[in-house]
C-alpha cells in the first residue's frame, strides 16, 4: 500500500483495512504535503495565488458570518430572558401566583421557538456543508486540505440520516441548539451548587434519614418500576406497530433514571414564597436535590451497563451488580472529592488570613468550588454531585472563615449565576420544543410515561413513608404524603440529562417526552401548588427563619415549636432531639437514638475535631484531643477560639444557620458521645412527644433567659450557643 | 455530471469546477444516502451491526476521553489562578511591590507552560486525526459519513502545513491552546465593562480633552510610526534574508494597531496602591481605557482595508479614506449602541420599581450590559468598544436607580469576574509561551518592535502634550510626561488582538513579538513603577477618595486642591472651573471655555434632561423644559425629584462620584448654556490660576458652610450639591 492512497479517501477504498497508524504518523506531514500539491497543481494554476487570496477572503467573510449569527442567537437568549425578568418583575409586584417564573420562562421560550421555526426564512445553509467519506469510524479531529490549506475540524455530533436536509435547511434553528454540554458542564453547577451552599441545614438534618430513604431508595425504586412499565409499553407499541426502531429493555431502564430526577424549583420557590410548613419543605427540598445526584449517577450506570450486554441488552445478574458496583463507586467517588475541596478550601481560608482582602478570598472560594467539578469529571467522577458535596461543605466549614464582606458577595454571586442559569434551562426547554429537529412524537409512550411516573412516585412515597413512619416519633401525616406525591415535578435535570444524548431513536423519542412531561408538570402542577396546599390543609404563613436576625428566629422557633394545637405532627421532632441532657424526657428516643447512632457519631466528631481544625469556631483541640498530641492541637487551634466564642459564634449565624441550629437540633449527640444512650427506655410516641414539647420548652427558655451559660453536657465541652446578647 | 459525485471527493477531481450548489441542496439526503450505501456494503458485511455497536462505543469512549482532557485543561488554569490567588495575597501581605500580581500570574503560566510542553509525554493524538481533501474552499460545518452514520464538525481554524505533525504530537498542548475567540468574546468584556463601570469620573472629564486627544491622536499616530518604523524593519530582513515568507505593509500598520494598545492593569494598581498623584492616573486610566477601543477598531479597519488592495497590499488613498471611514463608522456605531443599551436600562430601572427585588435588578442590569455587546457584534461593531461605553453610561445612569442591594451587588460582581478574567489572561499569556506552537522568533523584528514602540511613544506623548499644554491652563508637567512616556506598558488587549489571527507567517511573528514585549513591558516597566514616580518627584501618599466617605472627600479635596506651595501645577485647574459665577474670576477662562465649548453644552443638557428623564436626581424636567411640554415633563419627572433631593444626590455619590463632582468640575458650564460666555477677556495663565485658587477657596468653603444653600446661576436652576449634612 502506497503512503500516498491515505490522503485520497474515496468511498471506493473504505473497503481495505486501515493502514496501522502508529507507522503512518511520521508520515502524515509528508502524505498531507502531497495533497496539498496535487490540489493545487490541479487548480485553475496561473491565477492560483488571487484565487487562493479571494478563498481566504470568502472564508473569513464566511467565518465573520457565522460569529455574527452566533451573536444573534445568543443574544435571542438574552432578550428572553430580559423580557422573563420584567415579567416575573409585574407578576410579583402583582402577586400572581397561578403561574411560576420558570413556567414562565418557558412559555416566552415557546413562543421564540415557534417564531423561529415558521418565521424566519431557510437560510444559506446550503453552502456551509460538504459530505466527504471516511474509512471507517468518526475522529474527533479532522484536517482537511483545501487547495493547499489545511483546516482544522471538530467533531460535534452525530446526525440521523433522515434529520440532515431540514439540518441543512435552517442555520439559525441549528444555532440556537446548544450543545448539550454546555447544560451539563456550565448551566447545571451553579445552580446545584447554590442548592449546596443555601441548604437550610437545620431542617435538613433533621429529616435527613426519611430524606436519604426518599432519594436513594425512592429514585430506585422510581426507576425501577417506571422502567419495567414502560418496557411493557415498548412492547405493546411493537405488537401494535407503532415502533420504527430499537427500543431495549436498558433504554427503558434509562428513561426511569432521568425522568425520576425530581426538580427542587418551582414547587419550593412558592413554598417558599407562601412560608409553607418547613419540614415539609425539608422533606422536598432534600428529595428534590439528592434525588438529582442519585438520578446522575444511576442514569450513568445504566449506561455503563449497557456495553456489557453488548446486543443482548437483556437483564443479566452479573452486569447488574456491576452497575450496582459502578453506583456506588461513582457516588461515594463524587462526594469524596466535593468533600475533600470543600476541607482544602477550609484549611486555606482560615490558615492564610485571606480575609484581610475579601476579592482574593471570593475569587479563591469560587475557583475551589468550580475545580471540585472539573477535577471530579476529571477523575471520571459526576462532577455535579461533587459540587452538591461541595457546596454542603464550604457552607458548613469555609463559611465560618470568610470575611464579613466574602459571605455576602459568596453568598450574591452563586444566587445571581444561579438565578440566570435556572432561568435560561427552562427558557431553552420552551424553545426546544419548536427548535429541536430530532423530536419523535409518539402519544402511546407519552401517555404511558405519564401513567408511569405517577405509579412510579405512587409506589415510594406511599410504603417509604409507612415504613419511616415506623421510625419516626414525629409522622408523616397523609397530607404530607399527598403533596409530596403531588409535588414530584419534573425539571432542569430531567431535561439535561435527556438532552445529553440524543443520538438514537430510543434516546430522541425519550428526549420528547421528557420534554412534555417537564411542560405539564411545571405548568399544570406548579400553578397548582397554591390550592393544593390549602386543599390539603396544610400550615403556610410560617415565617422562614433564613432572612431575619437571629433574635427574630429564636423567637419565631418557640412561637412555632410551643404552640401544640395548631398543628402537632409536624413539629414534635425539632424539640425532641433538645431532650438530651434532661434524664427525664431520655426514655422516649430509644428507637431514634439508634437509628441515628451512626449520625450521631459524625456529629460529635464533627464538633469536637473537624469544626475546630477546619474554622476558627469550636471548643479548642487542646480540650478535646488527647493529651499527647498537645503541641499539634495548639497548632491547629485557632487562637479566636479561647478568648471569644460567642462573636464568632453569632457571626456563623448569619446566612446559613450552622453550629446553633445543629446543637440545638442534635443536643443529645453529645450525650451518647460517651456511649451512655444505650441505656435509654423506649416509651410510646405519643407520650413522648407530649414530653418533649415542655423539656425543649424549658430548654430554650433557659437558654433564651440565661444567655451565655454553657451547658457543659459529661464528656465534651459543648456551649448552648442560642444567645443573642452579644 | 452525475449526483454521485459530489460525495465521492477526492483530490484528482478537485480541478473540476464546483457545481451550482443550489440545484444540489434538495439531491443533498439523497447523495449521501448514497455514500452511505456504498459504505455500508463495502464493510465487513455480516458482523456489520456488531462492529457499528464497537464503532459507536469506541466513538463515545473517544468523546468521553477527549471530555476529560478537556477538564484537565481548564482545571490546569483553574489551580493556577489559585496559586496566583494565594501568591498574591502572600505579597499584598508582606507588601512586596516589585512584582505585580499580573507578572506573577505570568511567571506561574510560564512555569506550567514549561512543564506542559517538556514534561508531559507525546499523547495518543495519532489516531485522531484523518485527512480528507475538499473540491475549493473550506467550510464552517462539515458533514462526514462514517460507515453509515452522519458526523457534524465545525471548522476550528486553519494550520500551517508545517506545523501539523506538531499538533499531532501532543494532544495536551492541543487542548490548553484555547480558542482565541474566548478572550475576546469572553474574557475581555468584563474586563472592559469593570473598567467603565467603576470609572472614576471626576478625574475623568476633568481631564477629558487631554484623554481623548491621547487616545485618540496619539493611538493614531503611534500606529502610523510603528507600522512605518516595522516596515523599514521587514524591508532590512528581507535584504539580510531572514523572512521567508511574505510581510506586507498592511501587516505592519497592524502591528502598530495592535501594539499601540496600552494597559491600564499593572501600573494603575500599583498607582491605586501607592495612592499616586490623582491627575496623573485619570490621564493614564483614560487614555489606556479609550486606547484599547481605539485600538481594536483601528486593526479591524486596517484588516478591512487589506482586501481593498488585493494582492498589492501597497498604500492607496481611496482604500486609506475609505478604511478611516469604516474607523469613523464602527466606532461612533459601538459608542451609540453602548449609550442606547445603557439609556434603555436606566430608564427600565427608573419606571420599573424593580429595585423591590434586588436579585432581578441585578439580573437585568448584567443580561443588559451583556446584551450590548453581543448586539454590537451582531450588528458588525466591536463589542468591546459599545460595553466599554455601555459601562460608563449605566454608572452615570442606571447606578442612581439601582437599590442599595444592587448597587454593591452590581459592582462586586463585576469586580470579581474582572478579577477572574484578568488573571486567566495573564496566566494564559505566560502560557501561551511554551505551549502556543506557532511561534516564529525572529530577533530582528523583536528589537526592531521594542525601538519601534518606545519611539512611537515618545513621539506621541512629548508633542501632544506640548500642544495639550497650550491649551490647558494646568500644564501637563515633563515629570507627567515622563510617567507616561514611561508607563505605555502592553498587556491583554495586545495579547487579545494579536491571537485573534495567527494563520499568516506575519501574524505569527507578531504574536511571538507581541508577547514578549509584553512581558517584558510588565515585568519590567511595572516592577519598575515605584522607583520611577519617586525618581521623577510624583507625589504618592495622596488618598483616593472613593472608597471613603464623602465627607472626607470634600475634606481632602480641599486639602489638596488650596495647598499652593505643594505642587502647583497638577491641582490648578481642578478648581479653576468652579470660577464660572464669579465675575472676577471669569477673565482667566477663555481658551478653556472655548475649547470645552461642545462639552458644556452637552454637560447641561444632561444636567437639565437626560439626568431627570432617566434618573431620579436632577432639576424637575417641568421646570427645565419649556412650558407647552408641561404634560410629557410631569410623566416623566419622577416623583421624588420634588419633595427631597438631597438624599438622593447622597445616595448617588457612595460608589460613583457623579452629580456633585461633574458640578463641582463644570460648574461654569451652567453659566455659558444661556450663551454668555463668549464675552470673558483672556489673561496670562499663571495670573488665571492665581485668581483661581482663591476664588475657588471661597466657592468651596461657602458651599460646606452653607451647606444645602443653592447656588443658582443663571438662566438654569442648578443647584450646587456639595452638601454634606443631609
Amino acid at each position: 500500500m502506497e503512503p500516498g492512497d491515505a490522503a485520497r479517501l474515496g468511498p471506493g477504498r473504505a473497503a481495505r483495512a486501515p493502514p496501522p497508524r502508529l507507522l503512518l504518523l511520521p508520515l502524515l506531514p509528508l502524505l498531507l504535503g502531497r495533497g496539498l500539491r496535487v490540489a493545487a497543481s490541479a487548480s485553475s494554476g496561473a491565477a492560483a495565488e488571487d484565487s487562493s487570496a479571494m478563498e481566504e477572503l470568502a472564508t473569513e467573510k464566511e467565518a465573520e458570518e457565522s460569529h455574527r449569527q452566533d451573536s444573534v442567537s445568543l443574544l435571542t437568549f438574552i432578550l428572553l430572558l430580559t423580557l422573563t425578568i420584567l415579567t416575573i418583575w409585574l407578576f410579583k409586584h402583582r402577586r400572581v401566583r397561578f403561574l411560576h417564573e420558570t413556567g414562565l420562562a418557558m412559555i416566552y421560550g415557546l413562543i421564540v421557538g415557534v417564531i423561529l421555526r415558521y418565521g424566519t426564512p431557510a437560510t444559506s445553509g446550503h453552502d456551509k456543508s460538504l459530505s466527504c467519506t471516511q474509512e471507517d469510524r468518526a475522529f474527533s479531529t479532522l484536517l482537511v486540505n483545501v487547495s493547499g490549506k489545511f483546516f482544522e475540524y471538530t467533531l460535534k455530533g452525530e446526525i440521523s440520516p433522515g434529520k440532515i436536509n431540514s439540518v441543512e435547511q435552517n442555520d439559525m434553528l441549528r444555532k440556537v441548539t446548544f450543545d448539550p454540554e454546555v447544560f451539563f458542564n456550565i448551566l447545571l453547577p451553579p445552580i446545584i451548587f447554590h442548592a449546596g451552599y443555601s441548604l437550610k441545614k437545620r431542617h435538613f438534618f433533621r429529616n435527613l434519614g426519611s430524606i436519604l430513604a426518599y432519594a436513594f431508595l425512592g429514585t430506585a425504586v422510581s426507576c425501577f418500576i417506571i422502567g419495567n412499565l414502560m418496557y411493557g409499553v415498548v412492547k405493546l407499541m411493537k405488537l401494535v406497530g407503532q415502533l420504527s426502531d430499537k427500543f431495549y429493555y436498558t433504554d427503558c431502564l434509562f428513561f426511569g433514571a432521568i425522568i425520576s430526577a425530581t426538580d427542587p424549583v418551582t414547587v419550593l420557590a412558592i413554598f417558599n414564597e407562601l412560608h409553607a410548613d418547613v419540614d415539609l419543605y425539608a422533606l422536598l427540598f432534600g428529595e428534590s436535590v439528592l434525588n438529582d445526584a442519585v438520578a446522575i449517577v444511576l442514569s450513568s450506570s445504566i449506561v455503563a451497563y449497557q456495553p456489557a450486554g453488548l446486543n443482548t441488552h437483556a437483564f443479566d445478574a452479573a452486569a447488574f451488580f456491576k452497575s450496582v458496583g459502578i453506583f456506588l463507586g461513582i457516588f461515594s467517588g463524587s462526594f469524596t472529592m466535593g468533600a475533600v475541596t470543600g476541607v482544602v478550601t477550609a484549611l486555606v481560608t482560615k490558615f492564610t488570613k485571606l480575609h484581610c482582602f475579601p476579592l482574593l478570598e471570593t475569587a479563591l472560594f469560587f475557583l475551589m468550588s468550580w475545580s471540585t467539578f472539573l477535577l471530579a469529571e476529571a477523575c471520571g467522577f459526576t462532577g455535579v454531585v461533587a459540587v452538591l458535596f461541595c457546596g454542603i461543605t464550604q457552607a458548613h466549614y469555609t463559611y465560618n472563615n470568610l470575611s464579613v464582606e466574602s459571605r455576602s458577595r459568596t453568598k450574591q454571586l452563586f444566587e445571581v449565576l444561579h438565578f440566570l442559569a435556572e432561568n435560561f434551562i427552562f427558557s431553552y426547554m420552551g424553545l426546544a420544543l419548536f427548535t429541536f429537529q430530532k423530536h419523535v412524537f409518539s402519544p402511546v409512550f407519552i401517555i404511558g410515561a405519564f401513567v408511569a411516573i405517577f405509579l412510579g412516585r405512587a409506589a415510594h412515597i406511599y410504603p417509604l413513608s409507612f415504613f419511616l413512619n415506623l421510625g419516626r416519633r414525629h409522622k408523616i401525616g397523609w397530607n404530607f404524603q399527598h403533596m409530596m406525591m403531588f409535588s414530584g415535578l419534573r425539571g432542569a435535570m430531567a431535561f439535561a440529562l435527556a438532552i445529553r444524548d440524543t443520538a438514537s431513536y430510543a434516546r430522541q423519542m425519550m428526549f420528547t417526552t421528557t420534554l412534555l412531561i417537564v411542560f405539564f408538570t411545571v405548568w399544570v402542577i406548579g400553578g397548582g401548588t397554591t390550592p393544593m396546599l390549602s386543599w390539603l390543609n396544610i400550615r403556610v404563613g410560617v415565617e422562614e427563619p433564613s432572612e431575619e436576625d437571629q433574635n427574630e428566629l429564636r423567637r419565631q422557633y418557640i412561637r412555632v415549636g410551643v404552640d401544640p394545637d395548631q398543628d402537632p405532627p409536624p413539629n414534635n421532632d425539632s424539640f425532641q432531639v433538645l431532650q438530651g441532657d434532661g434524664p427525664d424526657s431520655a426514655r422516649g428516643n430509644r428507637t431514634k437514638q439508634e437509628s441515628a447512632w451512626l449520625f450521631r457519631l459524625w456529629y460529635s466528631f464533627d464538633h469536637n475535631y473537624l469544626k475546630p481544625i477546619l474554622t476558627h469556631s469550636g471548643p479548642p483541640l487542646t480540650t478535646t484531643l488527647p493529651a499527647w498530641c498537645g503541641l499539634l492541637a495548639r497548632c491547629l487551634t485557632s487562637p479566636q477560639v479561647y478568648d471569644n466564642q460567642e462573636p464568632l459564634r453569632e457571626e456563623d449565624s448569619d446566612f446559613i444557620l450552622t453550629e446553633g441550629d445543629l446543637t440545638l437540633t442534635y443536643g443529645d449527640s453529645t450525650v451518647t458521645a460517651n456511649g451512655s444512650s444505650g441505656s435509654h427506655t423506649a416509651s410510646t410516641s405519643l407520650e413522648g412527644s407530649r414530653r418533649t414539647k415542655s423539656s425543649s420548652e424549658e430548654v430554650l427558655d433557659r437558654a433564651l433567659g440565661i444567655g451565655d451559660q454553657p451547658v457543659s453536657s459529661r464528656g465534651t465541652r459543648l456551649v448552648f450557643p442560642l444567645e443573642d446578647n452579644a
